[in-house]
Order: structure tokens, then sequence, then C-alpha cells
């Protein structure tokens, strides 16, 4: 309702919402990390994404359903989206900063989608003309109420960064439309894909009228009853409640889990909270990627057994690293538990930022944990539902640095940057200073309108292995606990300033001994960064035969000039001597030590991998000894 | 020609091939591993899979066909395949030993199939009446060429067991109306499935028609040129002699190559064997399971990347191990190198062995190396490619273990048996005394009708880590050297005895450090068996739990009462304190020595797991130390 609270989700009544988050808008990144991608995005990425938008069809789609244009539709039949997640991710891109090339993009794209639409409201330009007849005869495959939940989302995005009602009042016709074929006492039907669930609880908070919030709850649980084939890849093999395991398409699992969330947010349903955390908790302690990937097959883009998450031929989507994200942000909201703050942090800047090249005009769709070197970023796709999400996704992070609920002001996110959190009916300015994600020392300086008394919930990162946290030079009372937040209660002033300091220092992982690939292995972490070595920064040897020595010491260095800027890590290894098998797959096991090479390496961040030349990478190289 | 050699493949003229082998009815194994389960193959797994083949309608298929039941075609459009592949293992069974019960119902079956022939020779009962016209419209896809080849592979079965001419008069009139439709002057075409390239070459063996070989030739060399489609999964991106790596469909691949050796067997083109060299080594040396399984993904059935070898999720199916074990027994004729028949007896013992049942009833098409307890035998299948195929490759087995060079007699694999063998214009008895594969202590009795000079070659396995040989108890003067055979020569007469003996220790196995499943893990080889651990063995804790340590002794013990007897390996092993990782899925690595739990294990061949109460099971357990 507030378009200036230019947030993508939950500006809600949402009741059961524990923080509410500080808009994007309010947040300004002075950072050497984010401002030069958010700026990159704006500048180079969503204007080559238009672009490719146009050469490829999809804005013409909508031009030829409003009979403007002759000729097939062209590319797959869920196109659209693809133009909806782009408008979404312009949309937050403006509500952070006025772009005027972006703005008119916007504009054209948003006039040509209004005009797509149909009398009754619908709106899919696939199904028009000669498919016309086929409207909602196939939800399970053909997306509609997929692209139905992208217009949504869409609309609200631009709705709150613009205050126009054009696209909102496109996608209310189309909701309304929805909400009279679908219901309780009318047709029955679920998405085959998920993602219309978060859309319309997020249209019933910008919108106020429940029956959104309904839709989407009708929508939830008219799964699981074999409306979609029975099948775990579309999720529809047991009611949502009664499910244990993430199974099925990743992106559509996570999808499906955010919405559940949101509606969770409004409802405050027990059965679905349960739900919630028993996915969680079997996603994060056996499903995961170290990266916070998700999504081990190939097969059904899907999420594998317990435990299964090999890493050269590990899927790991980048829509699902986002879709991980999104659903972690939203479980964040509704508990302000440190561990979901966590894992978005983790899939935001490991296993959702490498599907992004650092020039901002290459994507993953793929993003594997190892590699021989054939794996690259594309400028494109024919199924391009990655790069316009992995945009919208870094478009709103703004939006997720900070929340506020009755007690206070909570950090999520570190990043040297200004904000202005309404609070207590003022502005609270908070100013800090860091230099995040590279190195784990942060001020905060805070300055109230007036003095006033709140709390301070500061994240102490789960990676973290000890922080410290001052207040005007003393130390605060309370120990601060990795995996949590901590609570900095007291009268804070205009001037005051808080001193964080989260240790971070390399760190080397080992994975549970159930997970198949990573016996043997170990990977590299500093900070929210995991690490991983490319071939090209080892000209002597190739890092598929680099065995660490973890008694080793690591080092940190700043490299201002590589791959933009990043600290990389430096330790040593042994070689493993592949001439020595002779061509053999397997051979008796050698007792005894053989005196091994110690060489040194250099590990980057997983997120830059793939930018220099071509060659064989490794995230979690062999574990040797000296 | 002569139907007393009763032999699958190879009864020459083939002037490329430096051995020929020994006819399986002229081999009577007495052991206790092999002869047991030959017995069980007539007396339970032919016969049972009889009443499957006619309850699932494959039968019926024929009787349709001929017009004598109405009715639509019953499952998969290839189905007759698996009642050609049936009764060509009935063909050997009967071969090698009578069975009325089984002759009666090959009788029927040969009726049944000759009735279904068209007039003008063609004969797949899927293409008949409705899809008449779709005949040969699509060799991608739909399998005929494929049926094709497995009819030819019966019928010179049933003929060279049967001495009947009827089966294979029906398999020369589809070969010629193939040969009329397809060839360098007629119709283009490769099978989408080969299968047919090594049938047609022995067919020509058979019969002496040259055309067939020249088809399997034009059959071979129409790979690569777009005509299914360009695709690695059906092998045809490239031309075959340019292929370098094994890809696309394992059983497809490993049929292709089994049929280019045969082609090379009897033509010696230098650029056939120096493809299938090539592509051996690519598969020895960087694609094959340690059980010599081939194809590791569900995707496409398929061979992944080099060290691609996932263990839970391998997927190994049962026929690419009986594939295998075809390719590497043709190349062993070719070259008489005893590499090959080292891959054939592992492929054999372990990756093929394991898809049947101790009860000869159930079968795996998937064959894991590592389990949760989910994976199970299954009576019958869908699609039932892997159960007659096992059946044939078990029932064709006494055929393969000799042979016989212009220089001498060759002995493949061991058994307690004995042989009656056509050398030099007589024949000399083989009467090898043995526990093999359970002891490695070999007694081998030639009794030539009268004094001669030959050769006697002794296989003496690559697995094996020291051999000694012995005549009429004198050592031979040369050294017995692992992964060749030792030539004997001296002049034979009845009553000398060979004693060679294969130390048969427990072993180890390490895999190449770049295969990412295997890091940090070991595998357990004794003589020609893999073996594993099973839960049911282990009581106390969970087999994945186990980290085994390599210094501590192992020990090999007969146990006549477990399943059916076989000699289990009991070691021990540290557990992993699954509990200290409290659902943690990575955790920062702790430097230092934790006192671990030391177990006893016990271990079992890998071709047995499954037969007893479902539980997890583990080829490549973790490597621990104490």
């Amino acid at each position: 309702m507030n378009h200036s609270s230019a947030v993508v989700v939950n500006t809600g009544p949402s009741p059961q919402a524990k923080l509410h988050p500080v808009p994007l808008n309010a947040v300004r990144l002075a950072d050497k990390f984010w401002a030069p991608r958010l700026k990159l995005l704006r500048e180079v990425t969503l204007p080559t994404q238009h672009q490719l938008l146009r050469e490829t069809g999809r804005l013409d789609n909508f031009r030829r359903a409003a009979g403007k244009v002759k000729g097939d539709f062209q590319g797959l039949y869920f196109n659209d989206s693809d133009v909806y997640k782009w408008l979404e991710a312009v949309a937050c891109a403006l509500a952070y900063q006025p772009d005027s090339r972006l703005a008119s993009l916007a504009e054209v794209a948003v006039a040509e989608i209004a005009a797509a639409q149909d009398e009754d409201g619908y709106l899919d330009t696939y199904f028009t003309f000669e498919r016309r007849g086929e409207r909602w005869t196939n939800l399970r495959d053909m997306h509609e109420l997929y692209c139905a939940g992208h217009l949504f989302q869409a609309a609200i995005a631009h709705h709150r960064a613009t205050g126009e009602e054009s696209l909102l009042q496109v996608a209310v016709r189309l909701a309304d439309h929805i909400a009279e074929v679908f219901g309780p006492h009318r047709r029955p039907g679920t998405p085959g894909h998920p993602e219309i669930e978060m859309a319309l609880v997020e249209l019933y908070r910008e919108t106020g009228q429940r029956r959104y919030l309904e839709l989407a709850q009708f929508f939830l649980d008219q799964r699981g009853r074999g409306l979609l084939g029975g099948g775990r890849h579309h999720i529809d093999h047991q009611p949502f409640r009664e499910l244990t395991e993430m199974v099925g398409h990743a992106v559509r699992s996570a999808y499906l889990n955010a919405g559940a969330t949101d509606i969770l947010l409004e409802t405050g349903e027990a059965a679905l909270r349960e739900a919630l955390e028993r996915l969680w908790q079997n996603m994060t302690e056996r499903r995961m990627y170290v990266t916070g990937g998700i999504g081990a097959r190939y097969e059904g883009e899907a999420f594998g057994e317990d435990y299964e998450l090999p890493n050269e031929r590990a899927y790991a989507e980048t829509c699902a690293a986002v879709a991980n994200g999104m659903w972690n942000w939203r479980m964040l909201l509704l508990t302000g538990e440190e561990r979901f703050a966590e894992v978005l942090e983790l899939a935001l800047y490991n296993g959702a930022l490498a599907g992004i090249s650092l020039d901002g005009q290459a994507y993953f769709y793929v993003n594997p944990l190892a590699d021989r070197g054939q794996h690259r970023r594309q400028p494109w796709f024919h199924c391009a539902c990655c790069p316009p999400n992995i945009a919208r996704f870094l478009a709103s992070l703004p939006g997720r640095f900070y929340a506020t609920s009755p007690e206070g002001i909570w950090v999520h996110l570190y990043a040297e940057s200004t904000a202005q959190v309404d609070f207590g009916g003022q502005t609270v300015e908070l100013n800090q200073r860091t230099d995040y994600p590279w190195e784990g020392e942060v001020e905060i300086a805070l300055r109230p309108a007036s003095p006033q008394s709140f709390s301070l919930f500061l994240r102490i990162p789960g990676w973290c292995p000890e922080a410290t946290v001052e207040v005007n030079g003393e130390p605060v009372g309370k120990k601060a606990v990795p995996g949590a937040y901590l609570e900095v209660q007291r009268e804070w002033r205009a001037g005051d300033g808080v001193r964080l300091s989260l240790a971070m220092r390399p760190e080397w992982l080992e994975a549970h001994p159930w997970v198949g690939s990573n016996a043997g292995r170990l990977a590299l972490r500093r900070g929210p960064l995991i690490y991983c070595l490319e071939q090209v920064d080892h000209p002597d040897f190739d890092v598929w035969d680099l065995a660490v020595v973890p008694q080793a010491p690591l080092q940190a260095e700043w490299k201002p000039e590589l791959l933009k800027g990043l600290v990389v890590l430096r330790g040593e290894g042994v070689l493993v001597d592949g001439a020595a098998w002779g061509g053999h797959l397997y051979r008796p096991l050698r007792l005894g030590s053989q005196r091994a090479q110690a060489v040194p390496f250099t590990a980057i961040p997983y997120f830059a991998w793939a930018n220099r030349e071509a060659g064989p990478m490794q995230v979690w190289p062999l574990l040797g000894s000296r």
C-alpha cells in the first residue's frame, strides 16, 4: 500500500512475522563488494537482458497476443515469466536508484503486457489464438499459474517502486480471473510449478484482498491429491503438511516452501510450521551443497537422496540457490532465528552469486563444485529462467539487510552502507563501516533522531569461530554466540557506536561421512565465502592432483587487481603422483609413507570461478598429509 | 556349420582370431560355484522366465502376429527380444545338458516365432497389422534391427545346440529381407540400438554367406553420419573409427564394440583395431566400476565423464556388465591377451552375477555399489532386458573356459571341471581340480589320447599378487607373471599334471584419486571377487559408519551355510561418531586424534548382496585409522 516501501516481499500485515523488513530504498550500499555489483546490474545486466528478451521474441510474444504483430509464438511456453522476472528486477533497481533508461524500458514493457491481457483478465501469451481453447487444461506442465505468479511479483514491485497502478491492475484482473476459475466451490487444480502461492500472498498484502491469500491456501491444499499425477517431481506425492523430505524439482520445492512460509506468516498454522521445519532440517542436514546450492541431480533438476551431493555432476541450478535464499528469508522473518539468515547469506555469496559472471553478462544454469574446464557461463539460455532470477535476487538485496521488531532493529547482513530505519515513530540512521565480506570488523554508528531505548539485534554468523561486541568502546556484558543474534539493549543516542569483531579465519570444512562424494576431501571457507581451487592459478600442476595439508598454515591476502578485487587464501598441499598409477583405475593399497612433493596453492572465492581461462576446478580438494 | 559345436560366438572362419573357443558342450563343470548355478538356471530361472514371458504377453505377441489370437500388442515395442534372449539361453542350456522340459518349451517357441514371420521374411511382432506401414521408418527408436539381431543369435545357438534348421531358416529369411532393404546401393540406415552387428557376423560364420558380414560392416559404417540424430546416446556423434571415449547408452556402446570386434575378427582392419583399443583403454582406465559394471548414469543409462563413478547412484545395468563381458570375450579371442580375460572374469563374477538372486528368480536392473537398503531384486521388469540377458550369459559360460590356437590350449577360467578339447587331430582331456574362486590352488590333469607336443597357456590373473606353476611336481622354468598367460610347452602325456598356485590374499584396493566418489575409501578384493559390507552382518552399527583400518589383518573364512556357501573376509575398522555431527552436514575440521572405537567387520562377495534382509551396503567403506 505504501509505494515508498519498495521491498519485494512482505510489507504485509503478516501477524505471525517476528520481523518486518526495512525496504530496499532505505539502504544505501557504499561497499566495494555489492555496490559495484548493483551498478553493473543497472548499467549492464538489465539492459543486456532486455536486449535478449527482445531478440528472442519474448517481448514480441506480448505484442503478438495484443494483435500488434503476426507470426508464431516464439520460444518456450513459459517465456512470459522471463519478462516478468526481468521487470521485477528493474522495479527493484529503480526503487533503489532512478535510472531513466531502465524506467523507459520498463514503461514500454508494462504497456505491452497490459495490451496483451484479455477482456476477461486472462494473460498468458502462449495461450492465445490457436491455443486459446487449451487454457487451464494442463496445469501440471504448462506453467500458466507460474507465469501469473511472476506477473504478480513484478506488478507489486513495480507498484511499490513507482507508485503506478498500471501493472498492478493487470495483476489484479488476472488474479480475479484465476479466483473465478479455481477455488473450493469452483474448479480443482494446483500449479505444476509453484510460484503463484507466494505471489498471491504478497498480492493480498499489497491490496488487502483476503481472497488472494485464500486462493494461495487452496492451491497449497490441493497438492498431494494426484491432480498433478501424484509424482515427487511436482511434489504431489503427499499433502504438503505431511512432507518430511525435500524431493522433486529443486526450484519447485523451494518456491513451494517459500509460498507455504508466506501463508504461515499470515495464518500461523502449526501444521505448516512443523512441515517447514522438517523440510528445512532435511535440506540443511542432508541435501544442500556447502555453497547453499540445492538440487543434486540432472534428472528432473531434482533433489537426490540424503547425502547425495556429487561435485562434478552437481546440478545446483542458479534458480534453486535463489529459491533457497527466498525461502530462508521468509523463515527469518517468521522466526528471527539466525540459522535462516545464515543459509540466506551462504546461498547469496556462493551458490547464487556464482550464477553470474563478473562482467554481468553471462550466466551459469548449472553450478558444479568440481570441473575439468568444460563448464562455462553463457550469455543466455533457451530456457532462460536463471538470468532474470539472479538479477531480481541481487536487485532486491538491499532490502534484506535490516528488519525491525517491536523490540528493536535487526542487522542481518553486513556491508559498508547507510540505512534510514523507521522505528518507534522516528528515523534511526545506521552507518556500517566495514570491509565485509573480506574482513570481519564492523563498526555501526547509530543516529536516532532523538535518544530512544530499543534493542539492536546483531547477527553473529554461524560460520564465525568467535566474536566480540563493544558499544562505545566498552565490551557488552553478553557473550556473542555464533549462530544467534546478540541483543544489545540500551538507550541509543546519536553518535553511539557498536563495534563487532567477527573472527574471519580461513577454515577447512569436512562433510558428514555419509556424503559419498566428500570422504577424504576438505573444503575451504573464510567468513561467508566458500573457496575453490582454479587451474589458472596453478600452472605447475593439475588442481585435481592437489591433496591439501590441513596442518599447514593458511594465509589470507587481499588482491585488488585480481577478478575485480578479492581475498585469496594461500596454503600448502602435496601432489598425488598420477603417473604412478600407470593408467590404472584401481590398484592395491600401498601402506607406508611415500614422500610426496609439497606445493603451495592459492584458492579464490567460489563465486568468482570460471571468469578467467578455462581449466579444472575443485571446491573439495583431496585431503593429504605431509 | 557344425551343430555339435554348441558355442555361442565365433566358430569362425575368423582369420584374425588368435584363439578359437572350445565349445560349451565340451566342458563339464563339477564345481560348487558354477555347476549349481547352471542347474538352477535350467531348473528354476529359465522355466520361471518362460512363465513370465507367457504371462506378460511376450509370447502371445507372436501368436497375435500369426493371426492366432486377437487383441493389442502387449508391452514394450522391443519385447520380442526378451523371447529371443531366453531362447538363446535355453539353446545353450540344452547344448550343455539335455532337458526335456526346456526342449519342449523351446520347440513351441520356435514354432510360434516361425509362424509369425511374414511372407517377405519380415519379423517383428510390434509392426504388424495397424503398424505394418511403419516398418523401418524409425530405426533410431524402434529397435527392429535390435530384435532381429537377438533372433539371429538365438537361431544360431538353437541350430548349434539341436542341429535343427527351423529357427535358423527364419533368421536367414529375415536377414535376407534386411539385406534387401538396407545396403550400399539400397536404403541408408543403422540401428539405434546396436546388436545386429555381432549377430550378422555370427550368421556369416554359421552360413558362410558373406553378405551378412558386409551388412554388419555397412551398419557400422553408417554411424556418425547423423542418421540417428547425431547424438552421443546412440553413438552417432562420430564415425566409429574416430571414437576416443566410451559415451552414450552403456549397453548400446558395449554391444557396438562387440559387433565391431566381430567384424575385426573377420577383416583385420587396422582402424577398427585402433579404435577398439582406444575405447577399451578409456573404459577400463576411467569409466568402469571396480565390479566390471559400466554406465554410471541414470540419465540415458549412460557412461559419464572420465572418473564419474558414483556408488549409491551407480547405474551399472546388469545388461551392461553382460555386454562388457561379451565385448572382452571377443577381444580375448582376437588377441590372446590376459587383460581382456581379466575384465571378462571381473564382470562375470561381480557386476553381472549380482544381477541375479541366489534363488535364481529375482534380478537387479541397476547395480549400486552403496545402498541404504531400498534397492532389492525384482522378479521381472516392464523393460525386462536384464533377466534373459544374464540367463544367456550364464548359460554360455562353459564355452568361455578354454580356447585353442595353433600353438596349443588356453585356459581362461578356473573351476573344478572336465573338458574334452579337440587339438592337433585328437582329443585332449583336461581335468581341473580346484576350489576356485574360493581358493587359488588349481591342479590340471592332462590326458591326450597319445603323447603330443603343444603349449598349455595358463592364465595368470592380473588380480593375483604372485603365482607359481609346477608340472609333475617340478617348478616350470618360467616366472608366472600376473596379467599374462604362462606358456608351458612340452610333450604332454596322459597323466601329466600341472599345479597352479594363485596367491589369493584379501587386498584393499584404492581408486584413482580423480574418481570423485572413492577418495578416502577402500574396496576389498580376494581373487576375482569384489567384496562388500552388508548391514545384516553388523547388528551393532551402521555399515556406513564403519571406517576400515587397512593396517589390521584380514582373514578369509569359508562359511558353508551362509548364502549357499561362500568365503567371508573379516577385518577391523573404527566407527565414525555420527552423533558427534549433531545433525550438521558440514563442520570445521578438527585436527588431532580422537580415540575411535575399534570394531570387527565381516565382508561378503558383492554378487551375494541383497539376498537376506534389507539394509545398508557399502563396496567402498570409508578409510580409517586406529
